[in-house]
């Protein structure tokens, strides 16, 4: 249905002209994500200022069957964002909602609207001596309604659980336009259904998150980081285990890193330098926090890494020395995924497995790739703590990009069946969005599905709101 | 609707003679809880052996518009489990289903069937070194799906989470007989919405959860008890706030407990005895947990009570010396609901308030109370660091029962509306069942309540399983 251009007026009043971006140039950072994967198109982006603006908004887009298209720092890696191609679907973006209501240190929360950019909120709270565990490469643009909509992950979950289990409360604009006022500071809720954990992870399908409860934590008093390298990733396992055993909760962060996506890192991002002397074929980058001091972090770290060495599973070690080393190994492996891009094309999945299966998704995987593409290089990295891998691979050596890339298809039915196999999931935390929901639908159980659809059909009976993503 | 005895004997054959229960005598204990508050009528208990059984209970209630009650252990508090006077709803007990499928030591995760009662399974995984951490008064006879449909609390919510945070995956036969098998062991999996929490502590209104794949922990090295005397509500915050400052996730339980409710135990329950030599207005029960050893939890835990003395916020503490005194402290705590009996009537809350605004609801609410019903003595105990607290209110001495228990409605609005003025909750971890609907319909947001229509409309269109719950 193509947008009468009196309705787009109407729109346009709603936010005032300066608000309302109609002229194609203002419009394209909207309608292409960073990467260049997904693009879109429309006639028009809305910026509104309040949540009174988007219930209006929501309110008209209602009688007029418009369909919209909620959009936050537009980081998301599925197209979950992105309006679709033909032109007629509006582009509402939260940016303008970015107020910090309220840091309450007593009850360690924060009230935060949707646009507020992760790390602005990361570092407000850090002023008050607490923390916000969450933690993604894209913090700096990334904003706060759109890790919640997605249900980000990222290091730090490990320990503080995904974006929904940082989220005491939120406020919704409904697909109807009216508001849910849910903002709860409480631990402990049980008055009827769980409506929180739809909208967090709905990808903005079932409603768009003006404003959340965040749970913040008291900042630990100690840090430490360490860069391990192993000779596989039984021991990276075995290593998690024993970790696990020893540190408990204090036990922050524990990615596992392959040398071949160092590698390209090392080639292609400017400064990087390899924490350790020579090469291996694991490493896992392992965090130690302490609520107690410094000292004591470093003791838990040393331990650990005692253990380790003792037993096999570490071969070397880097234990950074202040915090501009804790921050480069930092840096490092967060410019894993960018240091893939120079080596071609580049078939991306993520997933999860129960933990304690990662070596043998490795194993196979590793098989079945070669099987799609002889000669393809795996760059995998990720959260193992979580089960939770990037598993992506690069095309072969001097191969052609493009006849590389239409292995996209074959490749991630191969891998998506081993996880399948091992009770994984074939998108762990990035969501469904547009890219994957065929796959959504071929794979899950129709019952899962057909709930899913009667959920949507309950909140968005018109099917306005974010129509093609998730379901 | 007055069930035909021709359907009754199609329910009957679905689970065998042996395992339908139609004998009043029988019956009784499946339509009366524990604590005789909240009754039922039945003609019929269904206690089937397999999910296919249940599937096909469903089918044949979804074919017949009969009304179906499950139920587990029978200790729910707001009556959620009991089917209504009438006589023609079936009870459908899940007993039957007591199989701990599996214990995944490497993946930190239990498999369980519904019927599985709480401390059976906290042993068994405790026998493989593991720690499942709910924990309720109830443990010895109430089931991990009723704990689930509940999303149950307990003392161990504080550093675990509740019974929802640490719920991976459900097996579930829905209102129409179908099985959603999502029994994943996932940490991470944004594959769609998440279904699994609404069936957790959709009080089965939803679904009939028949197991679960739940989180477990490694068991803590150490562990150390103490109970603490503090001058005031305002004294124990502090200690909290300190306490969780400078033990972060190792601060496994934080009790506050009046003195009303303990000198009640002290003289009501064989055997109790003060764990203080003299008397004191509160105290709180706190528990240090170490992944490392025995004598890292006593050290904190002498860190975090000294700080305290200093500051002057605990006048007297008692660390538990052993683990028969440290039980005899848990015995204590949990034995204080029990203790009330004898006192007379009592009137309940179960609320939950910002953790810092704990002794502005204590200090408003006492006035209340009073307001209420002179006289009236306030008998508070609970979760403090969830911000939960059982606010019990005795009858005053010598008060006729009957009669102070026809205050039940106002006690409950006068304290309920200063919950509300502070941002709380008036069903912070039992629930909504019977006993709360009309005051959830009456103070949720007419929004929120209507989406949860739509959501129960959507899962049970029929409206035949657990009628007249939660919504």
């Amino acid at each position: 249905m193509t947008i009468d251009p009196t309705v787009l007026d109407r729109f346009v009043a709603i936010v005032g002209e300066r608000h309302a971006l109609r002229d194609a140039n203002e419009i394209e950072p909207y309608v292409m994500e960073p990467r260049g994967l997904y693009g879109g198109a429309t006639k028009l982006v809305l910026r509104p200022g309040s949540v009174e603006e988007i219930s209006r908004i929501m309110q008209l887009a209602n009688e007029t069957r418009t369909e919209i298209v909620p959009q936050g720092g537009n980081t998301g890696l599925v197209g979950g964002q992105m309006p679709d191609r033909g032109g007629n679907q509006i582009v509402l973006s939260l940016s303008r909602l970015n107020r910090i209501r309220e840091i309450d240190v007593a009850s360690n929360t924060a009230t935060v609207e949707a646009g507020v950019v992760l790390q602005v909120l990361q570092e407000a709270v850090a002023g008050k001596d607490r923390l916000f565990p969450l933690s993604l490469g894209s913090q700096g643009s990334c904003q706060i309604g759109g890790n919640l909509s997605s249900n980000a992950g990222g290091v730090g979950a490990l320990a503080y659980g995904t974006a929904r289990d940082l989220c005491l409360g939120v406020e919704v604009v409904l697909p109807t336009g009216e508001v849910l006022d849910d903002l709860r500071k409480l631990k402990k809720d049980n008055t009827g259904y769980e409506l929180k954990d739809l909208f967090v992870g709905g990808e903005g399908t079932l409603g768009i998150i003006t404003a959340a409860v965040v749970k913040l934590f008291p900042m630990p008093k100690g840090r430490e980081l360490a860069w391990a390298a192993l000779p596989s990733p039984e021991d990276a396992l075995r290593f998690f285990e024993m970790a696990n055993e020893k540190a408990g909760s204090a036990l922050t962060a524990f990615e596992l890193i392959e040398r071949t996506p160092l590698a390209f890192a090392l080639k292609h991002i400017p400064g990087a330098v390899d924490p350790l002397s020579e090469e291996h074929p694991w490493y896992v980058m392992v965090e130690i926090s302490s609520s107690r001091s410094d000292d004591d972090a470093k003791m838990l770290m040393e331990e650990i890494l005692t253990v380790a060495f003792e037993e096999g599973l570490v071969t070397d070690a880097a234990i950074a020395q202040n915090e501009a080393q804790s921050a480069t190994f930092r840096h490092l492996r967060e410019s894993l995924s960018e240091a893939q891009r120079p080596e071609g094309g580049s078939i991306k999945h993520d997933i999860s497995v129960p933990v304690a299966r990662i070596p043998e998704f490795l194993e196979l995987a590793g098989k079945a790739v070669q099987g799609v593409s002889p000669g393809a290089r795996v760059a995998c990295f990720g959260h193992m703590g979580d089960g939770n891998l990037h598993y992506n691979v690069s095309q072969p050596e001097g191969a052609d990009k493009e006849e590389y890339l239409k292995l996209y298809r074959p490749m991630n039915e191969a891998v998506h069946a081993i996880v399948r196999e091992l009770g994984g999931s074939f998108s762990a935390e990035h969501g469904i969005g547009t890219l994957k929901r065929d796959e959504l639908l071929a794979t899950q159980s129709g019952i899962a599905t057909d709930l899913m659809r009667r959920i949507k059909k309950a909140f968005d009976p018109a099917g306005i709101l974010n129509p093609g993503k998730v379901i």
